[in-house]
């Protein structure tokens, strides 16, 4: 399978759909580095974590909304999204070289890499044994400035198509809402333990009917210096690599003699 | 915050719904063991991974299903089920001494620890530091006998509740499509390196246009006889001790080395 001739394949997906303006800077901050196929929802798909489509059918469509990339809305899920550009691909014996996903409008940083649509995207990719990389920017805003993470993305493209990542993971690369002048540089980071205290928020729609909207504040348990919310709180894009073993590794003698009966 | 006197309080969730027999198997094995609160989704979600809803609201309305026990069903996905139980109970100054969720109608094993509804349920528990256990029955069949299963759910439960599992882990246990003689114990086990090799079907509706479906085969590339692959097609029941850090420890140098610039 021979997946380029010159040019690196890169497969490019977002979770908060096609339109939104982080997919656009994503787009344009690569574009110089290869052949690009984008497949990205069709509408926004955050907390939308790993899920896939196995119930329903999925409609893609061809847009020219990303100029002269070959370019697809997706109905599905990110992760639906990566399948099924590998899917296209592999119809024409080709295969990514590389998968992005983002950049993600607000943090993936901690454990919310298990509620990302933009990190499961990425983690799909790594499931294929593929490089992928996905990218956040500390800023829910929509009209938020994404040049100081396209500086970042294109010099962590550069490195991970000039290197070989080590099969099987991926990287969960977060950007601070910083000058570019203010941001220290790139730590390479553990994924911080923190969690959502959730609570939900009671309200009654027109008809008089109670309805519950999830809210909640984040929080960080972890005092150490080698997290990523360490990182990015003092002024350094993070970089947690990342891999989808959850076997507890450190409890699997204390699980034995517990349960193997 | 007490949480219970004498009996446990356990919190029940699925990802086939609350009308699946594999739920209603699931509270009966356990009824004995203390008080339940059920928190099910009102319709499938399988393959929702570790979704939660955020861009709209969430109904629930209790439940007479399961008879004399605490019940709510929930338009939300496996994970927000999770999160509106321990809100809920919460409120009434009250934590779940342990979260089960299943039996899901069918294999959870390997990698599709990230697809599974059941299992992001009892990881969202874990995040709670609530010792969690998801079940999985290897028998999609809506007619599946859940009586074997229902023997080991009772045997498994019984020790989480007696012993303290590690904060921070929760357990996933398949039981193979076999009779009780037939099993040979319980093997704890790490998560297989697995992966679905993907194809979509491509089809045309009613009105001409094309959709494309999920399919594929799964594909273990894992030949160690200490995964849960391995344990299943030997005739044990597998339990995996499952935790959400995702960081690639194993390669966080090398990481450092390509991108600490």
């Amino acid at each position: 399978m021979s997946s380029h001739i010159d040019r690196p394949l890169i497969l490019i997906t977002n979770d908060d759909g096609f339109t939104a303006p982080g997919i656009m800077a994503l787009v344009k901050a690569v574009e110089e580095f290869g052949a690009l196929m984008i497949v990205a929802p069709d509408k926004p798909q955050s907390g939308m974590g790993h899920a896939i489509t196995i119930n329903n059918p999925l409609r893609i469509h061809k847009t020219h909304y990303f100029e002269n990339h070959r370019a697809y809305n997706c109905s599905g899920t990110p992760v639906d999204c990566v399948k099924i550009g590998i899917y296209k691909l592999e119809q024409e014996n080709r295969k990514p070289d590389l998968i992005l996903s983002g950049i993600n409008h607000g943090s993936n940083v901690s454990t919310n890499v298990l509620y990302s649509g933009t990190m499961s995207a990425a983690i799909e990719g790594a499931l294929f044994g593929i490089p992928s990389i996905g990218f956040s920017l500390l800023d829910y805003d929509l009209e938020a400035d994404f040049s100081v993470t396209q500086h970042f993305v294109k010099k962590i493209v550069k490195q991970a198509l000039a290197n070989k990542m080590k099969e099987g993971t991926c990287l969960n690369v977060n950007v601070p809402k910083l000058t570019l002048s203010e941001i220290k540089g790139i730590k390479v980071a553990k994924q911080a333990r923190a969690f959502w205290d959730d609570t939900f928020e009671e309200r009654l729609d027109p008809l008089n009917k109670q309805y519950y909207w999830l809210a909640g504040e984040f929080k960080n348990q972890d005092t150490g210096t080698d997290t990523d919310i360490w990182a990015l709180e003092n002024g350094y894009v993070s970089i947690v690599p990342t891999q989808y073993d959850l076997t507890a590794y450190n409890t699997l003698n204390e699980t034995k003699e517990m349960f193997e009966l």
